[in-house]
């Protein structure tokens, strides 16, 4: 059976529990706690070099790293991701974005806010992320206002990646009232079929 | 005709030079000047919103931004991107720890000092490249010490994209003395079929 490592409130983590969900894949689910450092012990480092997750294990043992290659791999073949070339392209495209101008600061905001408590020494940090992160929310919503989903006018990985961390961008301090496409997406991909909330799934982990 | 707008000293654009050479790709390229802020005029940002190059216009006249999507499309197909499905997924494993773990310290540190020539108020934010493009560094030695190229033994994307930064790294003022593994694969990359500098690129740009 499949395997991820991962923690179901970290954005990169859920975004793999919501596509096996909604591709109705089996899967284990296995709890990492990133506070306790638990992605960077000599076990876990010969999953994944780079110390992070998630990490999706394969029924061959293989292991594979980064969220949005492990998505793209889950997808491959269905209806979450375009087979024909420049929809494909563009779903990358939409998760190198996601990836270099959205995460590093929505994501890490709300780290510092959610993981860290905002502690003093990161208030500068913190801030620093403010600008880079509603630039990256202005893209979205210009996007946004021609186009009811990422790519192709359907709902797609493209979507999952870039919903993961801006639905819970509020927790980081980002206030989406200026944003309305996005708000009116965000609602599109909740409503979608299968689709459960991080706290769903966290219910349904830790009960388990 | 294809047509790259780019910055042929910008690893991200150089990447997609070095791949439609080697594909043997007629295109055209267009050079933007950054610091003119060439990528941020109502024109460009038609383009591509989130005013970064490099930007692909494909013959039907659409766009498509982000260098490891488009280089991910103009390899489809070809020997430069394994067509099975693990190995697909590893090439782009390794093209989003690029963008994420290693392009954000290496090249913006070689930012800093090559195109904003190092000034005192950037020290802070060059310093704070250091460790983590180091740690990069550190996961490519780690991975090339059992292959000779990123996935499945041979030369791919990947490779291209890990490249393009990793072979200028020492212009952001990284030295690559402690790294071997990482200094022999530049070199088995500079001896593939149809090899260019950035040097021998940009002569050929600015004679053209």
């Amino acid at each position: 059976m499949l395997r991820v490592y991962g923690d179901i409130y970290s954005g990169n983590c859920y975004k793999i529990k919501l596509l096996l969900t909604q591709l109705g894949q089996a899967h284990e689910w296995v709890h990492m706690d990133i506070l306790k450092k638990e992605t960077h012990t000599p076990e876990f480092l010969a999953k994944n070099p780079n110390g992070r997750i998630p990490v999706l294990q394969l029924e061959s043992g293989e292991f594979l790293a980064e969220s949005n290659a492990i998505i793209h791999y889950l997808a491959e073949g269905s209806a979450f991701l375009p087979g024909e070339r420049l929809p494909h392209a563009q779903v990358l495209q939409w998760m190198f974005f996601e990836q270099y101008s959205h995460e590093p600061y929505i994501a890490t905001a709300r780290y510092i806010v959610r993981y860290l408590g905002s502690p003093p020494h990161e208030q500068e940090r913190l801030r620093q992320r403010m600008d880079p992160g509603y630039k990256a929310l202005g893209v979205m919503e210009q996007h946004l206002t021609a186009n009811p989903f990422f790519v192709g006018g359907r709902y797609s990985i493209a979507d999952i990646t870039l919903y993961a961390y801006t639905h819970v961008a509020h927790e980081g301090g980002f206030d989406l009232a200026a944003y309305p496409q996005v708000r009116a997406w965000l609602a599109r991909v909740a409503a979608q079929p299968g689709y459960q909330s991080m706290d769903s799934f966290n219910a349904a982990i830790t009960a388990a």
